[in-house]
């Protein structure tokens, strides 16, 4: 299939994280960092019953992420892992995901909690985290088995910009 | 911002699931389903290390959904609801997101379960569940939290076909 998807952002999240290098690797390593999306007039209508959910999922675009590699060194390791078996950003579609608190809600901004995710990152798409649907009891991770010890203390670096 | 990003297929779903009636309506409902990801040739190596995981991320289009609205009747309720609030398909971009298990990978295929995804779909990216990092305890679920009792008998319908 050569068709393309377009897709067009509805807002902008705004965060202090300024710069990949020193990020938190993930939102649950990032709790004290707070933010918020700012919704763009024509979609506002669409946050109607929002709030009430504690988690949201933000899909958004890695807008600095420029090309892409199959095979990638990941935060977390230093060996060459396929690039689908990795949270890296530089992926063939730059589409990032992530689950963060959602503290409250004023006219079209968010306020939110629990970032992992650069200032000016064009948001794609909010769904409700619902802990029914979206929990899941693994009972493999591959790679990261054997990685996961240094997931708090990791941060980002400059390996993908 | 005006921009739109591009974003091309990497691979199609195959599964079971025709026609959006009568379908799951989450993974997590649709534990008997089993289905395939076909990945296309030109990303295969990006699939290295993807075996050892037990459940994947899928990020796909919601290739059926033509328009969308920006207040909808999810399955699951007989109000109006904003769409962000709800997992319905006809969001502003049509980006759906299903976790399912991953069985096994043979060459480009991935042999997966726990579908709620309609046959054809173009597949944007995968990305590994880690427990770690994407289960959330909620303490808020909004709406859903009095229709959840309905879930695993709720089907797909025709309303946003």
């Amino acid at each position: 299939m050569s068709t393309q998807e377009y897709y067009k952002p509805i807002g902008i999240i705004h965060t202090p994280i300024k710069v990949p290098n020193g990020a938190p690797i993930q939102p649950s390593a990032g709790t004290k960092i707070k933010g918020s999306v700012e919704i763009f007039p024509e979609y506002i209508k669409g946050l109607k019953d929002l709030l009430g959910f504690s988690h949201i999922i933000l899909i958004y675009h890695f807008h600095q992420n420029k090309t892409y590699s199959l095979l990638v060194k990941p935060f977390l390791d230093n060996q060459l892992r396929g690039v689908f078996s990795t949270r890296a950003p530089s992926r063939p579609n730059s589409i990032g995901l992530s689950i963060v608190r959602l503290q409250r809600i004023k006219d079209n901004i968010l306020y939110i909690q629990d970032l992992d995710i650069i200032d000016g990152t064009p948001l794609l798409d909010i769904k409700p985290f619902i802990d029914y649907f979206d929990n899941r009891k693994t009972n493999q991770i591959g790679w990261i088995k054997d990685r996961i010890s240094n997931f708090s203390k990791t941060k980002s670096d400059k390996r993908f910009c």
